[in-house]
C-alpha cells in the first residue's frame, strides 16, 4: 500500500480521496474548504493544513483541482514540486488544457520528478462508485507505477500517449459527446414537431446510424429513458457549465493544433448561449432547451 | 404470393426488385432505362412500358427513384394513380421530401388508393442481401399489409406513425449520423495532430461517451477498422453526394417544422463543400477530407 | 396613365396601392380582408370582388402577398392569368422562393404573358414613402415598361436579369445583412463584457474594416444609434420572423444552386431558435437577446 | 522630438520605425534578424545589439512582434522591463491575445512603467504610408503622452479604454470583418451560380442593406472591384493566415468574457480549412476559395 498526498477535495475529490482510502493506501490530503478536508478526514485521512504539507514524504501526489491555472498553482506557485521527495510521482486528474499540462510535465521534470496527466470521465458517479475511466499522458514506466493507484479510484485505465495526450483524447471525446447531443437533440425536437411519437424516434434511431451514446444513453427529450436526466428535471449527470469548460478547452486544443472544427466550435457557441440563459447547473441534455425552451 | 408493379430500377431498385422475385412474388418492372429493365426481367420479371402499364392489375406497386419530382412524375404525371385498380397500395421507398410525401398520400386518398412512404436505410448492400430497414409512414392498417411485401426486402420492418413519418424519421436518423460523422473526424484529426496514434484514439473514444455508429462502423480515419470504406480509398459505402441530399432535405423538413438544427446546417455546409471539391462519390466518411486534404 | 389590377393589401401593400394612385394611376383593388379593401377604396380604387375581377381589363397587375404559395394561389388557382386580357404585365412584389418564381414566369409565358418578379427592399417605411428598392427579374423590354410604374412606389428601379433574379438578389441580400447583424451583435456583447464601452466599439468599427450598414444604421446594442430600433425597444423596423423568411429563402436558393453557405445555415439557425423564443415580432437587431437574453 | 527603442522590424515593424524616423525622432532599433536591423539602421537608426540595450536610456519602448509570447519574452524574459529607465513609455503594437496584453500591463505597473496596446489596423500598404489606425488601451494620461509618436505612424489614433482594450476593439473590429467576408463569398457564389451576373449582385448590394467594408473594397469575387487583390490573383492585402490568427485571438477573448460567438467560430473553422488548403498566403478575400475552388 502507497503513501499518498491527495489535494482538491471538490464534488469528484473527495469520493476518489475516499476509494483510496478504502483501498488501504494512506493520505493526506488537502483543500481550500476546511470544510471538505474534516470531512474526508473524518473517512481516515490526514489532515494536511497546505499543498505542500500534503506533497511532503509520499509516494504519489493526486490533484483533482477546476482548471488549468489552478494546476499550476498547486504544483508550481503552492511548492508542491518543490516539497516532495525525489522519486514521488505527480498525478493531475484535473480536465485542463493540452499546453499548462504539457508545461507541468517539462516543470517535472527539471525538478527530477515523473509526472502523468489523467483525466476522468464517469462524472460524480463514477467517482463515487470507483468506476472512473483515467486518460493517462506520460511515459509507460510512470503509467505503470500509477496504474495500481488510479485502480483504487476508476476501472478502466488507459495509457493515451506521452505528455499531455491524456487530456488530448479526454477533451477529443467530450467535443464528440457534446455534438452528439445536440444533434440528437436537434432531430428529436425536429422530429417531434413533424408528429413522430418521440419514442418512435428514440427507438428506431437506437438501433440504426444515426445512434451514439449521447442518445442512447442521456437521451436530452424526456421520456424515452426514464432513468436520464432529462426524464429527472435534467438533474445531473453532467453539469452543462462543465461541457461548456470542456468545449472550450478543445476550442483551445485545436487552435494549438492549427485544427478545424467546425462543429466543435457551433457545439461551443451553442452551450454558450445556454449557459448565458442560466441553465450552467443543468445537466449537458438540457442544451435541448435551447432549441425549444418550453420542453417537457 | 402477391402481384406487385416495381417501378425505379437503379443501383437500390434492381436488387429489391429481384428480392421480390426471390420471395414468390410476381413482378412487372419499370424504369427509363431499358438496359435496367432487361436486367431484372432476366431473374423472372415481366417488363412494362411505362410507368403506368406496370401498376395495372397488380395489388402493390412499389417505386424506387431519386427525387420528390420524380415521385410526383411517377404517380400523378405519369398517371400511375389513375391506371392501379382500386385497393392497390402504393409504396413509395424513395427517399424524399416530407412535404411531397405528404401530397402523395393526399393525391392516393383523393382517388381512393392506400399510401405507404417507406424508405429504407442500409444501402446498396443491404438492398442486395435484403437486409434493408424500412421506416413507414401511414395508416396501421395499409402498414400490415404491407408488411409482408417489405419483408421480402428487409430485416427490420417499423411503423413510424402517419403520413410522410417514415421520410421524418429517416432524414432525422441521417442528419445525425452525418454530424456524428463530421464530429468524429473533427476530433480524430485534431488528436491526431496532436500527437495521439489514431488507433488509440479509436479504441477509447469508442469505449466512452463520445462513441457513436459512425465511428465505430464507419471510422473516418483510415487504419483503426480495416473494412471501413477510410481504410479501401474511401469507396462506398454510403456516398458522399447521397449524404448532401439527406442532409438538404433534412433543413428543408427544418424549414416545415419551424426547427432550428444549427449542427444539421452546418453540416449541411460543410458536405456541400465537399462535393464542391469533386467528392461526391466517394465514401460519406471522406468529409474527413475537408478537414485534411491529405488524410491517408 | 395606366390601368392597374393590385392585389395584396397588407402592410406593405396597402400603402404601396395609395402610392399608385396618388401618382395618378386607375386601380382595382383585392384582398381576403374586406376591411384592407375598403381602406384602399376609400383613397380612390375601385374594388374587386375576387383576384380575378382585380386582373380583368387593366395593363398591369402587380402583387404583394406573404409566400410562394400565395403566388401561385393567385396567378394559377385563382384565375389571374386566366381572367388578364393578352398583353397585361404581371408584376409580383412579393419575397418568394426562386424556384416558384420561375415557375410563375413560365406559366405566365404558356399563357401569353409578360411576367416580372420584383421583390422589393425598404421596409414599412419605404412603401410608405414611396422610396422602395425594386429588384427585378425578367426581360428587359418588359422591365422597362413597368419601371414607370414601379417608380410611383419606390426610388430605386433595377434590372437585376432573367426570370427569378430579382428573387435572387434580394435573398443574397438579406443573407449578408441578417449575418452582418448577427456578427455585430457578437462583437458588441463581447467587447462590452470585456470592459469596452459600446459607444467606442460603434465609434471605431463603423470606421474601420469591420463595419456594415447592419452595424451602422441598425446597431443591434442599444445606445449608440439613438434612432436605430434597439434603442426604442426593438420596435421594428424589420421584423425579426421575416428576417427568418428570407434566410430560409436563401437556404432554399442555396440547395437549388448546389452552393455551400456555412454562415447564412449558421444565421438561420440562430434566427430560428431567436423566434422559437418568442421574439418574432421584435426587429431582426433583436437577435443580440440570443447572445444575452437581459440587453438592455 | 523623443528618444525611442523598436523591437521588431519585421514587414509592417520596419516600415514604422522607418516612419518615426522621418517624422525627427532618434530611434535605437532591435530584431531577432540581423538584417532587417541593417535595413532600418541604414535610414538612420542606432542598430542596438539586445531587446534590453534598444530599451536603455529612451522615452518610449515601441514593439511589433508576432504573437502574445513574443511579447512576454520581449517585455518580461528580455529584461526590457527591467532596463528601461523610470517614466519610459512602453507601447506594445503587435495584436496579440487579450490576457498576455493585461498581464503586461501588471507587469509593467508593478515595475514603475505606464503601458499602452496600441494594435494597428491598415495593413503593410498603411504601415507604409504611415495612415495606420492605432486602437489604444492604457489610462488617459498614457495615451495622450504616446499620441504624438503615434502620429508619426498613423492617422486615427483612438483610446479605446483601459488595460487590454485596444486589443479587443481591434479583435472585435476582425472578427467582423472576416464573417462579413465570408459571407459576401456565400452569397456572390450562390448568387452567380443562380444566373445573377457579379457585377449586379455587387453594384445592388453596394447600395442596399446587405453592404459591407469587406464586399465594397475588398469584393472577394474576381471582377467587379478591379483593385480589389480578389481581381489580381488574391496578392495580399491581408494575408487569410492573419486573418485566421486574429479569428482565434476573437475566439480566445469570447472565451474569457464567457460570450457566443456562433458566426466568429463558424468563420474560424472555415479559415482553418482554407489555410490547410495551403491557401495562407493569399489575401483574405481568397475565403471564396472553400466554396469554389476554381473561382476565376
Amino acid at each position: 500500500m502507497a503513501s499518498i498526498g491527495f489535494i482538491g477535495l471538490g464534488n469528484m475529490g473527495q469520493h476518489m480521496a475516499r476509494n483510496l482510502i478504502k483501498a488501504g493506501h494512506s493520505l493526506k490530503v488537502f483543500d481550500l474548504s476546511e470544510e471538505n478536508v474534516r470531512y474526508v478526514a473524518q473517512s481516515g485521512a490526514k489532515a494536511a493544513a497546505s499543498a505542500a504539507e500534503a506533497a511532503t514524504d509520499v509516494e504519489f501526489v493526486v490533484t483533482m483541482v477546476p482548471v488549468g491555472a489552478d494546476v499550476r498553482r498547486v504544483f508550481v506557485d503552492s511548492g508542491v514540486i518543490a516539497a516532495a521527495r525525489p522519486g514521488t510521482i505527480l498525478i493531475d486528474s484535473s480536465t485542463i488544457d493540452v499546453d499548462t499540462a504539457r508545461a507541468m510535465h517539462e516543470a517535472a521534470a527539471k525538478a527530477g520528478y515523473k509526472f502523468l496527466d489523467a483525466p476522468v470521465s464517469g462524472g460524480v458517479v463514477g467517482a463515487e462508485q470507483a468506476t472512473l475511466t483515467f486518460m493517462c499522458g506520460g511515459d509507460k514506466d510512470t503509467f505503470e507505477k500509477a496504474r495500481p493507484i488510479l485502480a483504487g479510484m476508476g476501472k478502466n485505465i488507459v495509457h493515451c500517449g506521452g505528455a499531455g495526450q491524456g487530456q488530448v483524447v479526454k477533451i477529443c471525446n467530450n467535443m464528440m459527446a457534446a455534438v452528439n447531443m445536440l444533434v440528437a437533440a436537434e432531430a428529436l425536437v425536429m422530429g417531434e414537431k413533424l408528429g413522430v411519437d418521440r419514442k418512435v424516434l428514440y427507438d428506431v434511431i437506437t438501433t440504426s446510424t444515426g445512434r451514439s451514446y449521447s442518445l442512447e444513453r442521456s437521451c436530452p427529450i424526456p421520456g424515452p429513458v426514464p432513468t436520464a436526466p432529462s426524464s429527472n428535471g435534467f438533474k445531473p449527470g453532467f453539469m452543462a457549465k462543465l461541457m461548456l469548460k470542456d468545449l472550450r478547452l478543445s476550442q483551445m486544443a485545436a487552435q494549438s493544433a492549427g485544427a478545424s472544427t467546425p462543429l466543435g466550435a457551433a457545439a461551443t457557441a451553442a452551450y454558450a448561449m445556454h449557459i448565458e440563459n442560466g441553465n450552467g447547473d443543468l445537466d449537458s441534455s438540457s442544451i435541448i432547451k435551447l432549441l425549444k425552451p418550453d420542453i417537457g
